[in-house]
C-alpha cells in the first residue's frame, strides 16, 4: 500500500525545527515503495485546510539536506489551534477530505501539546470517517514542555544560546564594572516554565561566577530578597548578572512586565520584564545597568545551536516515518535518557492520547532554596543537552541557509472557509 | 637599552579587545633582549595612577595564547579619561612617576579616539619630564569611529554578530507572520553612527529580504515614511523586519528612546528605543511585533567573532609592539585596505596628535536616498570586515575563554588620590 504523506509545522518555530523536517522528508525519499510524495502544509495546518501544499518533491536532495542547518520554519508555521471535534467537527472532516484527494496516508505533525492533540484527534476522525491516515507527533518547543521525552528538540539549542551569551556577557560587565556597568540584565524566553532560564546557570560553577541570579517564573518575586541579592553580588564580585525570565512573577500573579507603566497617551506600555527589573535596581540601588533583551535571537539562532539538539530533532523526525512504517498509528516519538556522562539516547515513543493537554514542569528541586540559582540535580539534567557545535557552513561572512522553491501542490478541491 | 612594557585597555570592551593584548604580549615575549616584563593595568588606565599592575609574565603561553579567543577585558576596562594636559598635570606626573618606579620604557594604550589623546598627552608628558616612555595607541571600538584606518578592531565582529542575527531572527519571523507576529525589530548599538546598524543590511541581498527598514542615527526619524515602509513591507513580503540603531533620533534632535513615557510613580522611563519603536507600530499600524536588545550581547559576542576582525586585533597589538621596537613614538597603527574583494589589507601607522579627538563619521552615500537602507557602496565596505569564521574551543558544550591569574606587581610607591 502506497500513500503520499502530509508534514506541518506548528506554533512558535525553533532553530532545528527543519532538522525534523529534514529527517521526516529524507526517511520517506528512502521508502518510495511505500510513500509517494511528501507535501508540506504551507503555514502549517492551514495549509490543509486551504489546500495550500507544497510538494516537497520539487526539491533537490542538497536542498533538504540544508534543512538541517536552516532555522525558522521551512514552509510556514501557524499559531492555530483546532478546537474540540464536537465543537468543531467541519474543520477535521475537511482535513481528511483533503487527505483524500490528495492520497495522503500518512500525517506527520510537528509542535507542540497543541499539536499532539490535534494529530490524535485527526487519527480519531480518520477512524470515524474510514479513511486509513497514519498520525504521528514529530515533538518540538523550545519550552521543554512536553511530557515523557527526556527533552523537546528546540529546548537544547536555546539553552546553549542563552548559557553562552550569560557566560560572554558577563566577561564584559565583569571588565567593564570598576567605573561603568554594575549589573547585567538578560531577558530570556519561558511565560509558564523556568527552564530556559535555568539554562543561563550553566554559565557559571562557582557562586562567583556569573549569573548570580536566576529570576524564576516558579518563584514569586521577592523584592527585598532579590535587592539584597544584587547588592551582595556587587559588593563581594564587583558586578552582577541577573537572568530573567519573561514569565516571573509578583505573589499576587500578576507578572513582572506587567508594571503599571502608562506612555503619554495613557496607554499601558508593554516593556520587558528586564526593563522593569532593571528600573527597579536603579530606583532602590542606584547602580548603573545594562539590559539584553534575547526575544527571538535565542530561538532562531542556529549559528550555535547545540549539536546533540540537532541530531535529536533529526532522529524524532526519522523515527516518526520509521514508526509509521511500522505499523505505528497516534504516537510521539520520544527522547529516552539511559545516562547523564556521557549523554547516552535513544528513540522511544508514546501514545498521542497520553501527551495532549500534560505539561512537564521544571521540578522545584532544580531550583536552589534562595529560589535564585540551579541546583547539581539540574545541572545534571540540563548539560548534556546543550554538548557539541553543529556550525553551519558559511559564505561571504554569514550563515548559508536555504530557502526553498516550495512548487505548490494544484489544489483539486473547492475553497474552504474557517469560521 | 632594555625595558618593561605597560599595557592597558580602556572604554567599551570588545569580543576581539583581547586578541590585541595577545599580539602586544605575545610579539613583547619574542623580543626579550629589549622589552623586559609587559605589565598590565588592573582596570584600565586607573591601575596605573593606583599602581595597581598586573604581572603578565606570571602567565603561561597557553594562557596568552587563549587571549585570543576570549571576549571581555582580561585585566579589567575603565571609562575613565584624563583631563587635559593644563587642568590636570598631576595625573599625567603619576603615570611618569609610576612608570619610572617600574622601569617602563613602553606604553601601549588600547582604546578609542580619547584614549588615543591621552596616549599622546603622555607621550608629551614623558618628553617634559625628560622620562623617555614609547607611546602606542592601539585601536579598539565596536564604534568604528577612528580616523584613517579601515576600520577598527571589535567592529567587524560586532557588524558580522548583528547580520547573522537579523538574518536568522528574519527566517523566524517569516515563517510566522501569517498568524502571529509581522513586525521584528531589533535594536543595536551606534548612539552617534550608524555603522552597526548598517551591518544589519548586510543580512539581505534584494528588498524582498530582511532588514526591510533600518533606522540610522544620521537620518532625522520619519514616523509617517516609516510606517509606509512597514505597512508597504508587510502588505509585500508577509512581514518587515527593523534594524534600530539606539542613537536614532526625532527631528528636534532627541533621542527616540527619550519618549516621554512615566512609570506609575510619574518617573521617566528609561527605555530601549525598540519598545518606543515597537509602540508606534502597534498604535499606528494595529500590527503584532516581538523586539529584541541586543546590547551588551553583540559585543561579548566571540563565539561568533568574524576572522577577520581577530586577526586585525591581533595585528595592531603586535605591530603596536614592532612599531615601538623600530622606534616609532606617538602613533597608532591603522588597517589600510588595497583591495575590497578579495579583501586585502596591510598595517601602517599614523601620528596621534593627528588620530586625537577626530571621529570617522558614515557618509551619506552609505544610506539609500529614502534612508532606511544601506548603498552597493556601503555593503562593499562592510561586507569583508565580517568575513570568516574563528570559532573558540568548547569544553562541556561552552565556549572555554581564560581567567588569567592575573598577579599583581608589588608597589613601590605612596598611593595617589585622584581629585
Amino acid at each position: 500500500m502506497k500513500a503520499n504523506a502530509f508534514y506541518a509545522q506548528s506554533g512558535g518555530v525553533t532553530s532545528v525545527i527543519n532538522a525534523s523536517a529534514c529527517g521526516v522528508i529524507e526517511t520517506a525519499r528512502k521508502h518510495k515503495s511505500r510513500i509517494g510524495k511528501v507535501y508540506a502544509g504551507r503555514n502549517g495546518i492551514l495549509g490543509a485546510l486551504h489546500e495550500e501544499m507544497i510538494d516537497t518533491s520539487a526539491e533537490s536532495a542538497a536542498a533538504i539536506a540544508a534543512l538541517r542547518h536552516t532555522p525558522g520554519g521551512a514552509f510556514g508555521s501557524a499559531r492555530y489551534k483546532l478546537k474540540g471535534l464536537d465543537q468543531n467537527k467541519a474543520e477535521y472532516e475537511r482535513l481528511i477530505e483533503v487527505f483524500k484527494a490528495h492520497d495522503i496516508g500518512y500525517f506527520f505533525y510537528n509542535g507542540g501539546g497543541d499539536s499532539m492533540d490535534t494529530a490524535n484527534k485527526v487519527a480519531e476522525m480518520s477512524r470515524k470517517m474510514r479513511f486509513p491516515v497514519t498520525c504521528i507527533g514529530v515533538p518540538k518547543t523550545v519550552d521543554n514542555d512536553l511530557p515523557f521525552t527526556d527533552t523537546c528538540p528546540g529546548f537544547g539549542s536555546v539553552a546553549k544560546y542563552v548559557a553562552v551569551s550569560t557566560k560572554e556577557a558577563a566577561l564584559d560587565v565583569a571588565s567593564m564594572a570598576l567605573t561603568s556597568t554594575k549589573v547585567f540584565i538578560l531577558e530570556v524566553m519561558g511565560r509558564h516554565a523556568g527552564w530556559i532560564a535555568a539554562a543561563g546557570g550553566l554559565a557559571g560553577e562557582t557562586p562567583a561566577d556569573a549569573p548570580h541570579v536566576i529570576l524564576f517564573p516558579e518563584i514569586p518575586f521577592d523584592q527585598a530578597a532579590f535587592l539584597a541579592r544584587v547588592k551582595a553580588s556587587v559588593a563581594n564580585f564587583g558586578y552582577c548578572v541577573v537572568v530573567v525570565s519573561e514569565g516571573t512573577r509578583h505573589p499576587d500573579g500578576r507578572f513582572l512586565a506587567d508594571a503599571g507603566t502608562r506612555d503619554a497617551f495613557g496607554h499601558t506600555q508593554l516593556g520587558g520584564v528586564a526593563a522593569t527589573v532593571a528600573e527597579i535596581v536603579r530606583s532602590e540601588l542606584k547602580l548603573k545597568y545594562h539590559y539584553a533583551i534575547a526575544d527571538y535571537l535565542q530561538r532562531s539562532a542556529r549559528h550555535i545551536a547545540a549539536k546533540t539538539d540537532v541530531a535529536q530533532a533529526y532522529a524524532v523526525g526519522q523515527k516518526a516515518v520509521e514508526f509509521a512504517l511500522a505499523g505505528e498509528n497516534a504516537i510521539m516519538p520520544i527522547i529516552v535518557r539511559s545516562s547523564d556522562k556521557p549523554y547516552r539516547w535513544t528513540i522511544d515513543r508514546v501514545k498521542l492520547s497520553r501527551v495532549a493537554n500534560r505539561e512537564k514542569t521544571m521540578p522545584r528541586s532544580f531550583i536552589t532554596r534562595d529560589g535564585f540559582g540551579i541546583t547539581a540535580a539540574c545541572r545534571r539534567y540540563l548539560e548534556p543537552l546543550i554538548q557539541g557545535e553543529d556550525y553551519p557552513p558559511y559564505r561571504q561572512g554569514l550563515p548559508s541557509y536555504v530557502a526553498l522553491r516550495n512548487q505548490p501542490v494544484a489544489k483539486r478541491l473547492a475553497d474552504f472557509v474557517i469560521k
